[in-house]
């Protein structure tokens, strides 16, 4: 597959999660406020990279299906519900994201909170009654999400991060905040769809590998992007985490040694798609995309 | 069963729920100051009603078992998320709760917002991973959950008691807000119990109609209780909802009205009691309590 079709697979699909992501809430019978509050951040855009690689991982091993459809759009609510929180003032104190108005400037704190444990909460609904899968499918998709989400994970990474922003981090602590605030959910964002698609055991060693590999490459070309990319194309000021005063890899490596560490993460996350029995082309042209990412 | 032996039921109980609580926190991988922070809520006292409810349930049918503990601290541990959550100052703006310190007085508003999210979190972990339960099972329970928790129920009774400080509600809003605010998580704790025990559909019916009632018995006694109440047996100040300009039942239906109501919702939780094919005592002395409680 060359790059022109990775830009086709993705354009095809993103439509389809735009398409459903709303339609997922639009159903629930709750407060209008809360749910005008839910929708507006879950249209509010983004790359839709989550998923994207749970389609991508799925489609290692057969063609995309209706209810894989679920499971990616409930991936998003979490990382929607995450970024809801994490731009409250208490935490990041951000007015925008994605050049749009965050969440509680445009309906306030207390909804802001509460459309987050709705997203949250909703994405448990929609992952334990996924229709037309087995219930030992659902309890082991639960359970990895709830870990991927919960304190040993993403709360952890999150907690972590805003913790260090106080002071010095060695490299060990960057990456801990880097594994559990973005590379947990991503890991199960592709370990999800492997587990849909009835992933071997020993496949999905290899997948979770590749997963924690890419969250890095992510990360690491986030911060390279924050001090080297441009900032209309990125929809936000670059130098931002500097101007923070955030240790990143380049401050921790050089701009140089964070460019290598990318490439070697790159090269090892390759290397555990070669190992997998099915046809991981999407998923390698992802780290690709991901290396070669400019916004 | 007299009144001793309900206080003698309660009083064992509640120290088995009290000493596994924290238990299920210490033993996650996390930065301590998160932990700290879960736990500190976690502890922070309270009537353990909800847990208490669950273990009544499965009294009906069978004895109590290790398993059954983890379904009622799980339930704790979404109710201790609500409650620091409703604290927060963009939401309730509480500094004390049940004389102590709220989580954000003592570990700040970012960490509080982080402690909610990871108890609702783990709860859903503790849940989907209970061991020796079969998968059906564990599902029930999951979908339950999150459907109580979630926009359609807790959350969404949330929102609407925010919206509606601002505004005086009907007794048709004053119920909502009740049922799903309050009603559904207690309706789970409830029928939780009874789906662990193998209760039949049958009498799932009558336990989940129990439940709604009780909710409403619970609800419409806090309401007497914050005008009638003794605020240091209570261990906060009455007439705080008078004062804060809250629609209560008292307010709505005079005082003779509410307490009228408190025994006809109350009948009708034992009524149900009735019909079912287990032997309801405590859930039946539960009534009593909850109607005749001082605090």
């Amino acid at each position: 597959m060359n790059h022109n079709e990775l830009e086709t697979f993705i354009g095809q699909f993103r439509d389809e999660i735009e398409q459903r992501l709303p339609r997922f809430l639009e159903s629930i019978d709750c407060p209008d406020t809360l749910k005008k509050a839910m929708v507006y951040s879950i249209q509010a855009g983004g790359k839709r990279v989550r998923p994207l690689l749970t389609l991508a991982a799925v489609k290692a091993y057969r063609d995309v299906k209706e209810i894989d459809y679920t499971v990616a759009c409930a991936v998003e609510m979490v990382h929607t519900y995450s970024l809801i929180h994490d731009d409250l003032p208490a935490m990041d104190d951000d007015d925008y994201r994605r050049g749009k108005l965050t969440n509680h400037k445009v309906f306030g704190e207390a909804l802001a909170i509460l459309a987050g444990d709705a997203l949250l909460t909703h994405a448990f609904a929609m992952i334990s009654s996924l229709p037309g899968v087995d219930d030992r499918t659902k309890i082991t998709l639960t359970q990895e999400l709830a870990h991927a989400a919960g304190p040993q994970g993403m709360v952890g990474g999150q907690t972590a991060d805003i913790e260090g922003e106080r002071r010095d981090l060695s490299l060990q602590e960057l990456e801990y905040i880097h594994h559990h605030k973005t590379g947990d959910l991503l890991g199960f964002a592709v370990a999800a769809g492997a587990i849909l698609a009835g992933s071997s055991p020993e496949d999905m060693k290899h997948i979770r590998a590749y997963a924690k590999e890419l969250g890095l490459v992510f990360q690491i070309k986030d911060d390279i992007l924050d001090v080297e990319g441009d900032s209309l194309e990125m929809g936000k000021s670059t130098g931002s985490d500097e101007n923070k005063g955030k240790v990143t890899y380049p401050r921790l490596l050089t701009m140089a040694g964070a460019k290598e560490k990318l490439m070697v993460h790159a090269d090892n996350a390759k290397e555990h798609l070669r190992a997998l029995s099915g046809t991981p082309l999407i998923l390698e042209d992802f780290v690709h995309y991901m290396t070669e990412r400019t916004k």
